[in-house]
């Protein structure tokens, strides 16, 4: 919860006291009637693959790409600003679609804490989206692990494809955190049981399956984004695929409905597409590029996020997401809090609420370096204060110096109290560094560049470091990817989203750092090369008191307890 | 697929060129309108928890049960009678509602044949019922998989509970068949990853939370059937149940839209409600409390079925479900094929094209055993004997006379061809024994009996088997179980589906036979006992060739090689 003290109310109250709108209200605005949307319930709608067709003709609208600093404890609110900018835009009179990611169960069970905006600024029917939502995850999980049933039904069954048992790379997912499933044994029990081997679980985002949905452009480019999806490799360490196993066409039609874009609204009745959202650590952390290009093509403005700070979260949107879309932002927000700055400058989280000046210029050097990696886009951006009650007069006047100084656009909001109205004052500067149509962009690499030169600029580039040093393992990677012809692949990085280094202690603006590639992973269904530094969690684990213990139902089915 | 030889598409392409009738209009028919529904896409919705509650003060339609002899590989077609007799029941100009069991996507994935009727006598739209649904299995598996991390973490968080890890009943669960997961270990990996233990998954449809939804009459019954589940037995072997670990209100906030009944429609517009689906040989394999009971109170007859032969599904229909939901059927349909009697006179499935008499003969004390059993119970019946193309005229003739000795009522059902044309016969017949009005309904054991006389009761009067016989650890499990109380629990047995006896190669009407009982399972949360005889399989395997191979989408989103 916010730390306002102004605003009693939870997220979930707040959510629930607010009027929904029959979602076919909701999609008129943006001109789409009875028989381009498919219902799910009064308030949830996904739109039909006819109409996604039949928009293709319209023009894009403009792009605003939602991105944060390094994330803190302290909590930065980008979700809540995108939503809130949203509501500003609408506020304005200009035709706006927010695109946001859909979250996960485990998280919702574990944390305290939603996925769908804060305070005035969140996205409807705020329960539903947190629970099952349209069943796109639940789609997802079931198209992994019917894949993960049918590989070891194949091995067991004669095993035709000669699969390694010890190389198979496909995990079994469940959208949950649960962290006695990451390293398991499957296959015991005798003969009849399969084949013994170990293996793990991923939670459903990090799936390659998400990613791919997330990438895919129709039914049809999914399909053939499945079919090269590496799930093990043969006794001669030949890799196996999807195609080879024959079932892309199953696991298609476990996600007909899945891939189709799902609309909702926010607390104001602006127009909001969720969906998809991949793991931002080991995969790209978007939303998915049927939802932003249908957003494109329905609004004259369309909002969106990526995961994590800009050094992961934009990085990734715009040399994968952007790149497959064909479709690149017109300005970029950048969102910070006093609070999470004072972090950077090393006050640890209990003393965030005394004012802190010197901290707060020190930690100013992390918002630096991303507005530096914007620019070398050669993107326009704004920077977007998140108000708290705590932030001093002091802070805010430095902060808006520090701004000035460097010739920084930078707005304060306060989009959780006051909705759409807390935003007007972003919402202007991002209309006007849009109109004044600034925009060079240019990718920091070029698909034809090595992996490994890929992996260096943006190591240099946009994390600030010195270079970047590979393990044995991965130099010997290097090589044998570049042979498969794997080597025009985009890199999709896997770091820890606290600094810009590889070392999650080191804030601010760390300098003169060596990256650490510990090894590569082929994710060829998503079209990218995972460049892995440190240890990924790609299974989640509850906290000592999960989330779950103070939820509950009422007997008409309103939740309660869930944020 | 039907061997009719005169129709020569499969049941899918019936399905995609049969009219579908947006679900409102089916709706209306039984008086549900705008805001008593919830609409998942054009075809499906649920019904609200408000317009149930509303439809409490309306009198109950008669309830058609409808079982059959113990099944056979060749098939009897129990799913398609019921849908068929509800089609004939509305030529008829009765207002009609049918409740179905919701189709797992295990099998879906693995062998081919649907779960929704065949030929002219199917629900629609099939492809989304066989698929993801309104996803109230991905719920199910949820929920269940949910509790499984909560479980894990709270032994890895201090374990209060004193949980005994190599006491843990609850296993996880998938909704596909993975020979794999039947017996794995989890929490490898090292202190951080949780307690290694011996662990399993069942599929979805097999877990206890599949069970408590069924027979859940609402959202507060949920939660304290949920709470009452036994999870493990801490070290001192004391149950520890789902309240210990409170999280019934979670578990019942992640299941809230799954206890709302589905409605769909048949070919022929008969609306349906397909809600909940638990497994027939550990669980008692009916459809939910919430669907028959809200057909009840909407249709003037409802047409319902039950798992597996009378001696399971019929048995446990009225001494489980019948018993919670206070609802009783009005006559029981027994359906049987002359190719499955012919099986269980000992002709095998190669063979069964051929005439033979005498192997019917002998197969037709099969029936004869299922008539003599709901006879029992004081209800009255109807056989139906589905047609197939290559029965022969002595066959039926010989069929038609025994019936007549026997003064069997009797009705040829030609439904998969003709729909509900095909069932006037059967309807009338139906009607006919209704309308007499010869039930005396009566159970065959008392709440009040003792454990082990309620086991021996089934089987001597419902399999016609000479004795029980239990094992040593279950005769001490009969003793600790009246201990803790759970005496005047029903009993749900665990049998093999095949034979009356608990010997699957013993087809017919075997005699003086033993049933052994190797196990009892408490149920708390369901609120039966399960006693087990033999193997039970909680998790099926995948065939050599998976019917996921023949699988895929089109471009649209069209379904192709779905059964």
């Amino acid at each position: 919860m916010h730390v306002s003290g102004k605003q009693p109310m939870s997220d979930i109250e707040i959510a629930q006291n607010a009027e929904v709108l029959p979602i076919q209200q909701v999609a008129e605005k943006i001109g789409l009637y009875e028989d381009d949307i498919e219902y799910y319930g009064k308030y949830k709608a996904k739109i039909s693959y006819e109409k996604i067709k039949e928009l293709q003709k319209n023009k894009d609208g403009k792009l605003i790409l939602v991105t944060s600093i390094n994330p803190t404890p302290a909590g930065e609110g980008k979700s809540t600003v995108t939503v809130g900018l949203g509501d500003a835009l609408s506020k304005l009179g200009k035709k706006t679609v927010i695109a946001l990611r859909e979250p996960s169960l485990g998280p919702t069970m574990g944390i305290k804490g939603g996925a769908t905006g804060g305070g005035r600024a969140q996205v409807l029917p705020m329960e539903d989206i947190n629970l099952h939502f349209t069943g796109d995850l639940h789609a997802i999980t079931t198209a992994n692990n019917a894949l993960a049933a049918l590989l070891d039904n194949h091995m067991q069954q004669g095993n035709k494809l000669r699969i390694d048992q010890r190389r198979v790379v496909w995990k079994r997912a469940v959208d949950l955190n649960d962290r006695a499933l990451r390293e398991v044994v499957v296959g015991l029990g005798g003969p009849a049981q399969g084949i013994p081997r170990e293996d793990g679980f991923d939670i459903t985002v990090a799936s390659e399956i998400m990613a791919v949905l997330c990438l895919s452009t129709d039914l049809e480019d999914l399909k053939r984004r499945l079919s090269r999806m590496v799930i093990a490799y043969d006794l001669d360490k030949k890799p196996v695929t999807v195609k080879d196993l024959g079932v892309q066409g199953a696991l298609a039609l476990l996600l007909k409905d899945a891939l189709k874009p799902n609309l909702v609204q926010t607390i104001e009745h602006t127009p909001a597409i969720i969906h998809g959202g991949p793991f931002a650590n080991i995969a790209h952390g978007c939303n998915s590029i049927m939802a932003t290009k249908t957003a494109a093509k329905m609004g004259d403005f369309v909002v969106t996020e990526a995961g994590f700070g800009a050094d992961l979260g934009a990085e990734k949107f715009l040399h994968i997401k952007s790149r497959n879309a064909g479709l690149q932002p017109d300005a970029v927000v950048i969102v910070a809090t006093i609070r999470a700055l004072k972090m950077h400058g090393g006050v640890p989280k209990n003393e965030l609420t005394h004012e802190n000046i010197m901290a707060l210029e020190k930690g100013l050097e992390n918002l630096k370096k991303h507005t530096e990696t914007i620019a070398a886009f050669g993107l326009p951006f704004v920077v977007a204060i998140n108000k708290f009650s705590a932030d001093t007069e002091s802070e805010v006047s430095l902060l808006e110096k520090w701004c000035d100084k460097h010739s920084i656009p930078v707005a304060l909001t306060e989009v959780w109290e006051k909705g759409g109205a807390g935003g007007i004052s972003l919402a202007e500067k991002v209309l006007h560094v849009i109109e004044s149509d600034k925009r060079q962009f240019n990718y920091l690499y070029d698909l034809s560049d090595s992996l490994e030169e890929k992996i260096r600029t943006i190591v240099q580039q946009v994390y600030g470091g010195k270079d970047v040093e590979f393990s044995v393992a991965a130099l010997k990677q290097l090589k044998e990817f570049e042979d498969q012809g794997w080597g025009n692949l985009p890199v999709c990085m896997a770091k820890t989203q606290y600094s810009l280094s590889d070392d999650p202690s080191k804030l601010g603006r760390p300098e003169d750092f060596i990256i650490h590639v510990r090894e590569l992973k082929p994710k060829l269904g998503a079209g990218f090369i995972v460049a892995l530094t440190g240890e990924m969690m790609t299974m989640p684990g509850l906290p000592k008191e999960p989330a779950a213990n103070h939820m509950d139902v009422d007997e008409r089915g309103r939740a309660i307890g869930l944020f």
